[in-house]
């Protein structure tokens, strides 16, 4: 079986989000597959995706205090400045993060660890809507 | 074919640890495909996987040495701090290595460059066990 | 369906450059694909695979500018010296950046954003011809 949506995330603030329930919401499809794999990529050069703990809120602004100080905006040395202080640093972000998780699906659910969480990474001030590309792919269970 | 398998792994000091026999041994299914895809996924958010040399012990120790001061335990900015001091420095560098590899399979082995090898990456101080869900895909050889 | 391919690149300087038209170019079999993934891999461990902005040649200079700057050649501490001053930073450049990434197909192209393109991050000196291995999995349109 494969299935292919793109889902357009509303603009989010610059800083770390969870998204997991809204991409599990656009592909129940999920729910036909004994095993399988769910491909979650960012049509992006500025914001990105990442899996980590997904209770606590100060653990998403540690991360966004952290980015900021390793790849800080308006670094001297950039030269691709054109686009405003937080364009280079995001793409900079984006690559150290990724554009893209496989996850994987057993059962009909997302078989994540207990504290995993998607999050979406906003890199720059005024990102604005993001797409995401999701693309579903496994083998579906025997009785459906 | 599809095949799902998880697979706990003993604890692991803090550092980095080669891994590669353990997970082929999990999933012997690979020697049945021609083409394949072996997805390799850590079920946590303090501990991540890379690929990289698998053949001098300084190359994994650097890694501790350099993550380690990239990404300090108990920076000050910090807020999430109630886990100890390596827990929110382990959820930066488990983010930055990924959770997650996607393997090649050909002729029912990993295709994989002669110094590349799967490093188990143990961010905090006591890990304990971690368990990787490992999924296999692919196509069959023919007289199989 | 299910294809496997390898891609020799010629020799790169040390930096980032865009390889999306040949790796495009050497799986032609992605045109017959309703919707499926494409994995591209590198099979070296001092190299490396990002996505990032596809126009403008500063950006690819400043991601060659801040890896410099955040994994020094010959840091000090790095205890795995033999092979050269870039060769250990190399290494964990490419842990950061990572040796794979998998791209959504659909309707017979690579489903990609607007501006992103797929770099070749080479981080040694002389890395030479490095080799990918291209691994094309889908689901054939209906009338092929």
């Amino acid at each position: 079986m494969w299935h292919s949506t793109d889902l357009t995330l509303r603009p989010h603030p610059r800083g770390f989000h969870l998204i997991t329930h809204e991409v599990q919401a656009a592909v129940p499809q999920l729910r036909t597959l004994r095993v399988g794999l769910l491909h979650v990529f960012i049509r992006h050069t500025s914001a990105s995706l990442t899996l980590s703990e997904n209770a606590s809120p100060d653990v998403r602004r540690d991360f966004e205090t952290y980015f900021n100080h390793a790849v800080p905006d308006g670094w001297p040395p950039f030269e691709h400045t054109l686009e405003g202080d937080d364009d280079m640093a995001a793409h900079i972000k984006a690559a150290l993060l990724g554009p893209a998780l496989t996850l994987p699906v057993r059962d009909g659910r997302l078989h994540l660890g207990t504290w995993q969480g998607v999050y979406l990474c906003e890199h720059r001030d005024r990102g604005g809507p993001r797409t995401l590309t999701l693309t579903l792919t496994g083998e579906t269970a025997r009785n459906d």
